[in-house]
């Protein structure tokens, strides 16, 4: 019976005798050289003359004398989207009274618009646009539907309320007749009216979840992030109403899934080291996006990626720092620059020792994607990356965040995240 | 110009003219009428002597007789389900030193051993179980998982932390091969301890959100879901770290979708008529059954539905109502009582004018499941359904929730639901 008792106690112990657990310091010590590291990239950042993207003032297309060849929009007050819609209308009236007829100017937002800038470090739209006149058999429909969708944003902007796409397409579905349609001339209103999509008050679902060191107003509601408790405040899906944020957090976590946001969640990771937790499940949507790039602009905090160790995990960090090719035209407002790939790294799996069982043979798709990517510029421009992503084709081997459970439960929690602070291992 | 802001006037002010809008009387006769609907319901549950399922005493499978005939599982504190576990390997130990040898006795989760019964309004276990020997070469396998889950599920015990079942499933790839044999198993191991999947501090993802009316605290934090924005509140993937629910509410609306719920959320809908809005956006995940349940269960309030009008939004309905095969025997814990189908039902397409062209041609598939759930014993039960579903099959129309924004974007929170509480429309 003592003997039982003994390995008992032993399989509770087993945090003890983790790998790694025995080099990691004391708390307050990472803490303090986390904080050395922050005040030494200010400094860095400061040297190179307000360079670098970590830096306050962040370069914009006019710096680079790009502002007459490249299409950007930014987020106008609804008075001003009214006004915008207004002046469409009136030079439109104007055209037709002086007998050269209904057309819109829409910006192109195909692919052969799009540019990668790599000062920016993201994606924009270069200036091409295209005429949609009302008397032509091929864009009568098109330009209807922009007319129709026009004289619906402007409704929004008298009443002040938001709708989601789905609302708008069933405010006339003969029309629009399916939901693609109005989504697509939504985003060309965007282009043209040069504000985001959020200044349109149309907002899609909201998914992701924040919790930690972060007190917010959503809607004229103060939230404190650290009293909600395990399942975390739900990211509010329409950024405008969202401000006042104020955080003693020293940096921000950036996670890819749920389950390890459950985990650091339930063991209040951000108490132990004073942190903000966001994730979006997944795919990053529009509403996640603009509230990390909000909390990176306004807090100043250093962003640092949770992913799975997978062409995709990379993919999604770089739609979160870059940008996305569909929605090019707002990369200035839904970017957050700067985000620092903490892990799972492919070479982690080797130095975590992550059990062969626990690693997953890449997919022929997975492994074109990952060539793919090493194509991208935004992978190129950081050399690290390319490192990373060379080892995972070449290993053939993917993990998931999951993976370290292996470990124990919490092993992410208590060894693999404190480490990875401790030895500042990003990238 | 007088005239063009003339009509720009009556555009703001459409929504005088709209459908329906005249008949409505004020907020405050609605309530009224809605209180004295709620005292009669309780009055009617008195008389019927706490047969009704909306009683504050709900029936038992023992008040039927039927606890010897089907299984169940009740919440167990950690400690129990410790017990229960030692428990179990024990009597292995006792049956292995016996000489009879190493086996599991499962309960049998097929269909076959499934019974509605209609007293209760929901899916139930009966008891036949099967024998999972270690030695046999048809079963070994599953015994040792059983044995694995076992031993994990008794250490989240020891630590009292809550893992997913990816987090379970990644402790040993080896032996798991894949996650739905880790899944199947521990639904397996809930049966056979005779507690609920909750209890064994194993989650499912969060994906429900709550606003409105309803105070509680998660995790020790206490959180007032009318201070939440638009976002609301993240619904808690560990229901056993709820409790203190107060509410003011004088029901419960439950939206299937998204896009509704953000429409009552940013329209504060919940401060016109006191109330709390929940959704699961979309199929009804396991943590928002239990918040549902605990909310009526604890608060003693309506819940009234807002579906869309298709099989699926029924069947969705009869999720939260009357359980999902899948997890009959748990039924009792996760399922909610009396659920109210508010709408959008078949017979409002036509009574609210649903334009044709926001009406959808149900497919091949949607009539057939249309059909199959007029066989289904929850809904004959319900005359009402029965008729509802029934004209739905024959017009072969659906509607979504957002089709009653082409009546204008705050239709839904303006008119419609309004109108619905005034006339007590709901089934």
């Amino acid at each position: 019976m003592a003997d039982k008792k003994k390995r008992k106690r032993s399989k509770d112990d087993e945090a003890e005798e983790l790998p790694f657990k025995s080099i990691l310091e004391s708390d307050e010590a990472i803490l303090e050289l986390f904080k050395s590291y922050v005040s030494s990239s200010i400094k860095a950042a400061a040297g190179a003359g307000g360079a670098s993207s970590s830096s306050s003032k962040p370069l914009t297309l006019a710096d680079l004398s790009l502002s007459s060849s490249c299409r950007e929009v930014a987020d106008l007050s609804l008075s001003s989207v009214q006004t915008e819609i207004e002046t469409v209308i009136v030079q439109i009236a104007r055209s037709i009274l002086a007998g050269d007829g209904f057309s819109f100017n829409v910006p192109s937002r195909a692919a052969s618009n799009q540019l990668y800038v790599p000062e920016l470090d993201r994606i924009v739209l270069k200036d091409k646009s295209t005429l949609r006149p009302f008397a032509s058999v091929s864009s009568v429909r098109k330009t209807t539907i922009t007319t129709r969708i026009l004289a619906l944003i402007h409704q929004l902007c008298l009443r002040n309320i938001h709708v989601t796409k789905r609302d708008l397409f069933y405010t006339d579905v003969k029309l629009f007749q399916d939901q693609t349609q109005s989504d697509a001339v939504l985003d060309d209103v965007s282009c043209m009216l040069g504000c985001t999509r959020s200044s349109l008050n149309v907002i899609a679902a909201e998914k992701g979840v924040v919790v930690g060191r972060l007190i917010f107003s959503d809607n004229g509601d103060m939230i404190d992030c650290t009293k909600m408790g395990m399942g975390g405040k739900a990211i509010p899906p329409n950024i405008d109403r969202v401000g006042d944020m104020q955080s003693d957090a020293m940096f921000i976590l950036l996670v890819e899934k749920d389950a390890a946001y459950m985990r650091l969640a339930e063991d209040r990771f951000y108490n132990r080291f004073p942190c903000i937790i966001v994730t979006a499940k997944g795919q990053p949507d529009v509403a996640t996006r603009l509230f990390l790039r909000k909390m990176k602009m306004e807090l100043k905090l250093p962003v640092l990626a949770l992913v799975d160790s997978d062409p995709y995990g990379l993919k999604i960090l770089s739609v979160y720092g870059c940008g996305s090719k569909n929605m090019s035209y707002d990369s200035a407002n839904l970017t957050t620059p700067d985000i620092k790939w903490l892990g799972i790294r492919p070479s982690d799996l080797d130095k975590y020792k992550i059990p062969e069982q626990c690693r997953l043979p890449m997919t022929e798709q997975d492994i074109k994607t990952g060539k793919d990517m090493l194509e991208e510029d935004f992978v190129k421009k950081n050399p690290g990356w390319v490192e990373e992503l060379n080892l995972m084709v070449k290993t053939k081997q993917k993990a998931e965040i999951q993976a370290l459970s292996s470990f124990g439960f919490q092993y992410l929690s208590e060894v693999y995240l404190p480490l990875k602070l401790q030895q500042q291992d990003w990238l």
